[in-house]
C-alpha cells in the first residue's frame, strides 16, 4: 500500500492541503471536519452515473457516519454535463436540499464533474465552499488550482470563476478501475507538468511508463504528487493566469480547439492536448530549440500510448476558426506556450496564425 | 447644474471611484480610459429595450469617439431578463463579437441590467473587467459593492459572483425620465442606507422629500452621494459579507420573500423592501426599540410615497416559505436587521419564525 502523501497550494487565506493515498475514502468525515466543512449545514456530493455506482455511497456513508448531513446529485457522466442546464438544475437541487451559506459541495469524480461541481460551488449564493475528491488521473490538473467553467455551444469552459478547494482528497484506489484508455489520457498532463517544469520527471515518466499503465499504486502516487507539485508550485505564484499560470497551457491552444471541432467525445482531453505538445514541440523546433524537443516529447507521449498525429477528417479552416474563440486569444495575438528546452517553456504572445496553420498541416502527417 | 462628486470604495487593489454628476455620460470615454479600461480589445455595453431608446446611441458614439471598439446587447427589460439562458445569449454575443480576456462589459441600465451584465463580467472567461452606469436611483445601491448575481425559478439572486466593477458613473441626467413609480422604488433604499447608519440623513430626507420626487439635480446628487456613501463605508469593511454587510439587507428579508411569492414585477424591489423595512421596525419595537424607530420609519417612506402594507392577497404561508430559501437563513435560523434607533441597526440571529409569522399577518393590517 501507498502511503499517505501532502503537500500545500500556497495562496495565503486561501491555501489548502492535496492528501494523495490508497483508501482515503474512509478518513473523508475526519478530513472534511478538520478543515472546517460545517456539520450543521447540509453538505451536497455531486458525481456523475459512472462513478456513483462504484463509489457513492461508500463516500455518503463515511460522511453521514462522521456526523455530516449528506445530499447527493448524479449528473450523466461526459463533457455535455458542464452546461447551464445542468448548473440550473444543481441549485435547484441545492435549494430543496437546504444548503446554505455554510454548505459544501463535494466534487467526487473526474474533470468534467470537478469543473461544474465548482462552478455550482463558485456561484451558488455567492460562493460557498468546495472539496474536490478526483477519481480520474487526469483530474490531478484540474482539482488543483481553483479553475471552475462549465462551457457554451461556442466555446469551452468559457463561463467559469477561480474558485478554490478547501482540500482534495485522492484515493488511489478509485483510480484502479479506470478505463485504459482514460489511464493514458490522464497521463498527458502528468508529462505535461514535467514537460514544463521538470526535465527529470519526464525522465522518470519515460522510464516508469509500464508501471503507470498498470497502476501500480506506489509509482502513481509518486507521479501525480509531482504533478500536483508542478501545478500548486506555479498556481501559488499566480492564482489568476495573469502571467506565469499560462504555462499549464502547453499543448491546450490547438488541444481546445481539437476539441471543438472534433465535438466534445471523440478526442478525450488528454489525447487532444498530447496532441497539442506534439505541435508545440514541432513550432518549438522551427523557432529554434534543440531538435530533442521534439524528439524527447513524442517519445514519451508515445510510451504512455497517446495520440500524436491529428485525425486527418478535422477540418483545418474549422480548427483555425476554433482558435480564434479561446480564451489565450486576446489584443489580437493568441497566447501560445513554446518549449525551449525539455522541462522549460516559453510564453510566446507572437506566433502568427500562418505558422499554427502550418503546424496543424504537419501534424496530420505525423508519423506514428 | 449639480456639480460632479467623486468617492471611492476602498478595497486594496479592488478599490474603485464612483462619478456623480450632471451630464457625465460625456465623459465616459475619457473616464474609461482613465480607469483601465483596453481601447485594444471590443466592449460590450449590456443595456435594456428602455434605456436602450433613450440612451444607447449617445453612449456607443461617446466611446466609439474615445477610441474603443464598441458592440451593444440589449435585454428585455424586467427581472426575467436576470435568467441563466440570457446569461448564455450574452456570453454567445461577446464571442461572436471577438470579447476577450482584456475586455471589459459596460452595463448601462438600473438594478436588473447591472445585475446581469456584471455576472456576465464576473464568469465570461472567468472574469473579465467592468463598469456600471447606473440610470436609475435604485441602482445607486446595487451598482456599488460588487454583488452581481441572476436568478433561479425557486430563489432570487441565487446564482452569481463578487465582482467589483472599475468605476461607477452615474449621470443624473439620465434619471429625469424615470417613471415616478420606479423613482420612489429607488428612494427606498436611499432611506435604508439612513435608516442603518446615519440619524441625521433620516432626517434630511424627511425633510427633502418633495424636491428628491421632483428629481430637483443638486437634492438628488446629494442623496445618491450619501446613499453610495454609507454602502461604500459597509463594503469597504466587510466585502463578501461575512458580518458587517449583513445591515444592508434591512427590510430584504421580508422583502425578497413578498418579491418572490408576488412574482416578481407585481412588487417592484423597493416598494417590496419599503413593506419589509416596515416589518423590521415593527420587530425592532417588539424587541425593546423606542416606539420612535417604527413611527419614523413609516413617516419617512410613506413621504417618498412608499407602499407600507403588505399585499392581502399574497399568502402568508408562502411568505414563510420563500423566506426559507433565503441566502440569509442558514444553519438553521435566519439572519434578521433590527433597529436599535433610528440610524442604527442590529444583526439579530435569534429572531424566531413564528414572530416573523406574526410581523408578516400584522402588515396586512398596516394603516396607510
Amino acid at each position: 500500500m501507498a502511503g499517505v502523501r501532502e503537500l500545500t497550494v500556497n495562496l495565503g487565506e486561501r491555501s489548502y492541503p492535496i492528501y494523495i493515498g490508497e483508501g482515503l475514502l474512509d478518513e473523508a468525515g475526519k478530513l472534511l471536519a478538520e478543515h472546517g466543512i460545517s456539520k450543521k449545514s447540509p453538505l451536497m456530493i455531486i458525481t456523475d452515473q459512472n462513478i456513483a455506482e462504484r463509489h457513492l455511497t461508500h463516500l455518503e456513508t463515511v460522511l453521514r457516519d462522521g456526523g455530516f448531513t449528506v445530499t447527493s446529485a448524479v449528473i450523466p457522466a461526459g463533457e455535455a454535463s458542464k452546461s447551464l442546464g445542468q448548473l440550473e438544475k444543481l441549485v435547484g437541487l441545492a435549494l430543496e436540499n437546504g444548503l446554505d451559506r455554510k454548505s459544501a459541495i463535494v466534487a467526487l469524480g473526474g474533470g468534467v464533474v470537478g469543473d461544474l461541481a465548482g462552478f455550482v460551488a463558485a456561484s451558488y449564493m455567492r460562493g460557498i465552499k468546495f472539496v474536490q475528491v478526483p477519481t480520474t488521473i487526469l483530474a490531478h490538473d484540474s482539482s488543483v488550482g481553483g479553475k471552475v467553467a462549465v462551457n457554451h455551444p461556442l466555446a469551452k469552459n468559457i463561463i467559469g470563476a477561480f474558485h478554490q478547494p478547501e482540500l482534495v482528497l485522492y484515493d488511489l484506489l478509485t483510480l484502479q478501475t479506470l478505463p485504459e484508455r482514460e489511464v493514458k489520457a490522464g497521463l498527458s498532463e502528468v508529462v505535461k507538468h514535467g514537460l514544463i517544469w521538470d526535465a527529470e520527471f519526464v525522465t522518470w515518466c519515460d522510464e516508469h511508463a509500464e508501471q503507470l499503465l498498470a497502476l501500480d499504486g506506489e509509482t502513481l502516487g509518486y507521479a501525480l504528487y509531482k504533478g500536483c507539485s508542478v501545478k500548486a508550485a506555479v498556481v501559488s505564484q499566480d492564482e489568476r493566469e495573469n502571467d506565469l499560470r499560462a504555462i499549464l497551457n502547453l499543448g491546450h491552444t490547438i488541444g481546445h480547439a481539437l476539441e471543438a471541432v472534433a465535438g466534445y467525445g471523440e478526442l478525450l482531453h488528454g489525447e487532444a492536448i498530447s496532441i497539442g505538445m506534439i505541435g508545440s514541440a514541432r513550432l518549438a523546433v522551427q523557432l529554434g530549440a534543440p531538435e530533442e524537443v521534439y524528439r524527447v516529447t513524442k517519445r514519451v507521449l508515445s510510451r504512455m500510448g497517446l495520440p500524436v498525429r491529428l485525425p486527418e477528417h478535422l477540418d483545418t479552416d474549422e480548427i483555425m476558426r476554433a482558435l480564434m474563440h479561446d480564451k489565450k486569444f486576446q489584443e489580437g495575438t493568441i497566447t501560445f506556450i513554446v518549449p525551449v528546452a525539455i522541462g522549460k517553456v516559453e510564453i510566446n504572445k507572437s506566433v502568427s496564425t500562418a505558422l499554427i496553420r502550418e503546424i496543424v498541416e504537419q501534424l496530420k502527417q505525423e508519423a506514428v
